[in-house]
């Protein structure tokens, strides 16, 4: 009888041992952000705080007149304020960020939302505090031009109240 | 005695009960696609064979110029032949499937692929026979039109060689 209690402590031990695995694995997937492109380069601290990461995906030219592009933004991470003489669209693929345009509130973006910048309005866009953000963005009718750079978004800016 | 080697034997089936739901639902998460948008409406059997969904992101206006939207195909699913009078953008967010423009082999395409194509080329997308696929389109320039649809897809034609 005993065997078989040893038995049982063993499987149970084992099986113990397989389930937080299992665990692990599945809370591991949840905290890591979907990438769907390479990571890329490190953006320039002249433009971004914190670490962004920036992958073209298609150059502008002549025919379609659109750059496209993903920029993964770690936690606490944002973009200068800046401008599009032909505007911008926003793709959020996952994780969780803010987008303000000047003079309005920061809105929360997470996976799904589809944010529009108007034709030379300042913005900035990027993480949240405590989740990256992983973001495509659409800048039509390159021919107007494509970013206008300003300066950094401050501690202060970024941590106003979020609508 | 026979009351801990009862015991023992609960609390084994009921692990092993938790594991297996554990795995299941990470075989799950395997499995199915990754959803980043609604599934949308189902796409009309007169512009693609099998199950294609549908959902707008952003419609054109005079701003923007650009339509973009997403479609899920279920595997085996694809659009009709058809062009655009100023081409199309492809982004690939998840699955396996196939594009061909006319006149040239079909191109597998996957998760992280990036397809332009041309303006006024007559082309098809659609998933894979086995694995689906979620996409991303992206019409610039929607002044010019948005898309001029043609005839189905053989599954002659689906079922030719890939590069």
């Amino acid at each position: 009888m005993k065997i078989v209690q040893i038995t049982l402590a063993i499987i149970t031990s084992a099986m113990l041992l397989s389930c937080n695995q299992n665990k692990e694995k599945m809370e591991n997937t949840k905290q890591e952000l979907e990438a769907i492109f390479p990571k890329g380069e490190l953006g320039s601290k002249d433009l971004f705080t914190g670490n962004a990461y920036f992958i073209g995906l298609v150059d502008a030219d002549s025919t379609f007149t659109t750059a496209i592009g993903n920029v993964y933004f770690e936690p606490g991470a944002r973009s200068n304020w800046h401008s599009h003489p032909a505007g911008q669209i926003l793709i959020i693929t996952d994780g969780i960020g803010y987008h303000q345009i000047e003079g309005k509130p920061i809105e929360i973006i997470k996976k799904g939302d589809v944010i529009k910048c108007p034709p030379n309005v300042r913005h900035w866009h990027g993480a949240s505090a405590d989740v990256g953000l992983q973001q495509l963005y659409i800048i039509p009718n390159t021919e107007k031009g494509i970013v206008e750079w300003k300066e950094a978004v401050t501690d202060e800016q970024y941590s106003a109240n979020k609508k």
